[in-house]
């Protein structure tokens, strides 16, 4: 791929990934969704339309906000209750995104550093645009000469979302409550058979955040990237089946992969940022270098 | 200092770095500088109040925007038309930051990936918000038994700007028309007498970007940050007269000093940046941490 065909396709991605903050995206037409004043997230129109019929849980619309109804005053009592809607809206099947329902709670906060005012199902927070955490693993190796190649996942088949794309070696939500270290052991030993020896010594590097509209639903994420150096002997394995095949490549074939439709989105961008922290990508001879790096790390609103 | 202390002088930081995003900041007050059609700055009003007495080469503000004449159809014709006005308002005196004249030509484009429009004296970009680009170098050393210390720069008390603070142990601004790579080994040379050879081996690793209003001016700045590791026996030495003296200091003491009013700004981002992607701030332990990262590489509009 030449060169600027290939910075070309970098953008294109980096503007999908961040479509929320475009003007004239349905941001204009969102609801914030507010718990006690503060806002935790987005919520579409039609969206907002349906959680109009549970006037006990969500306030109507005010001042361009949809508030939970302020006698939802703990965690325990907000989360349940809109569980409750959500269990009712689930078995009308109306809401396509809650077919995908894991069982998996996820927490509801203003920002990261706030405490948790409540949890939601995880395959429900896109209705809310919900701020989602989660955690990638950069596997690679050095060998002796210097050279890095980077193990990639290959998604099974029968994956709810993006089946048979190219991931990270590891890579999961953090559940409620749950630490960002211990989210990694856990998705490297389940995921690709690493053990929890070797996936310890992992080490944070970044966050790669961005808000996208996806029929007409609102995916605000922030995945905490890791760099794993994995030994020249050692191979990950299928572990809980999410992942068909694992695949060591050289960086540069990496480098071509990640501007093609073969990659989940968010793994591409966290595969960019390593090639841009590892030098394979350089200022010099990338004019869009800045945009690259302003791209992969938007604000979360 | 506490860890949330800590934390809490870093978002200021970051806030005050990117001011100009927030809302009620004077950005609704500022004209967009425009060449051709193309956004390459933004104009406080009295800036603009002073340009307009000058409608050969400044049309009069229409649709909040500011732009070169017409008649100015070359990079040539619009660097000189802007050169002689701006050389007129240094003799006047009233502007402070034109007293910092330094003759230094600024490149003044769109996207760093556009071709040039026009040059600029670098003390005059922060009249029109033109955005800046500089390169900065973190220096560190690795000892044999693994432990991280960075070679910092205490700036020459007789400097125009920032006198006395420390600094990365070199860096310097993009002229119009020089590589980003030769910039920095320019730098190196000039600055802290690090010998090409080594200065080389320098590896780019990530951009810092942010937007600031200071004293009615606006500064649109990214910094291309590189990593150079430097041999445990070489010392960097005052070249220039722009630094006073150099400190070779442990991680943890850096760490502390980035959180204090001793670091020029912008320097501060670059080693936070450094101290994030080489996992000396971990998200289990900092809550702040994606609000860090955003902080430190926000869109330049």
């Amino acid at each position: 791929m030449a060169n600027s065909v290939w910075s070309e396709k970098i953008l294109q991605l980096l503007r999908r990934m961040n479509n929320f903050y475009v003007p004239g995206s349905c941001r204009a037409n969102c609801f914030r969704f507010e718990i006690d004043g503060a806002q935790v997230g987005w919520i579409p129109p039609h969206v907002a339309a349906l959680l109009s019929r549970y006037p006990d849980v969500f306030s109507p619309p005010h001042g361009g906000a949809v508030s939970l109804c302020h006698s939802l005053d703990s965690y325990g009592r907000r989360s349940e209750a809109v569980d409750a809607v959500l269990q009712t809206l689930r078995q009308e099947g109306s809401l396509t995104c809650l077919r995908g329902w894991r069982d998996e709670k996820y927490s509801v906060m203003s920002k990261f550093s706030d405490p948790p005012l409540m949890w939601m199902e995880r395959a429900a927070t896109s209705l809310f645009g919900v701020k989602r955490y989660g955690v990638h693993i950069n596997g690679y190796t050095v060998s002796d000469s210097g050279e890095v190649s980077m193990w990639l996942a290959r998604r099974s088949p029968t994956k709810q979302t993006y089946p048979g794309l190219l991931d990270n070696v590891a890579a999961g939500g953090l559940a409620a409550g749950v630490g960002v270290k211990h989210t990694l052991v856990k998705e490297c030993e389940e995921e690709a058979c690493i053990p929890a020896a070797i996936a310890e010594k992992a080490r944070p590097v970044t966050t790669v955040s961005y808000t996208y509209v996806d029929e007409g639903e609102v995916f605000a994420e922030c995945q905490f990237a890791f760099d794993l150096e994995l030994p020249l002997d050692f191979k990950p394995r299928v572990g809980d089946g999410e992942v068909q095949d694992f695949y060591l490549l050289p960086i540069d074939k990496v480098k071509e992969l990640v501007a093609t439709d073969d990659f989940k989105p968010n793994c591409a961008m966290v595969v960019l940022d390593f090639l841009i922290r590892h030098s394979f990508i350089e200022p010099d001879t990338e004019p869009c270098y800045q945009e690259f790096v302003a791209g992969l790390h938007q604000t979360l609103e």
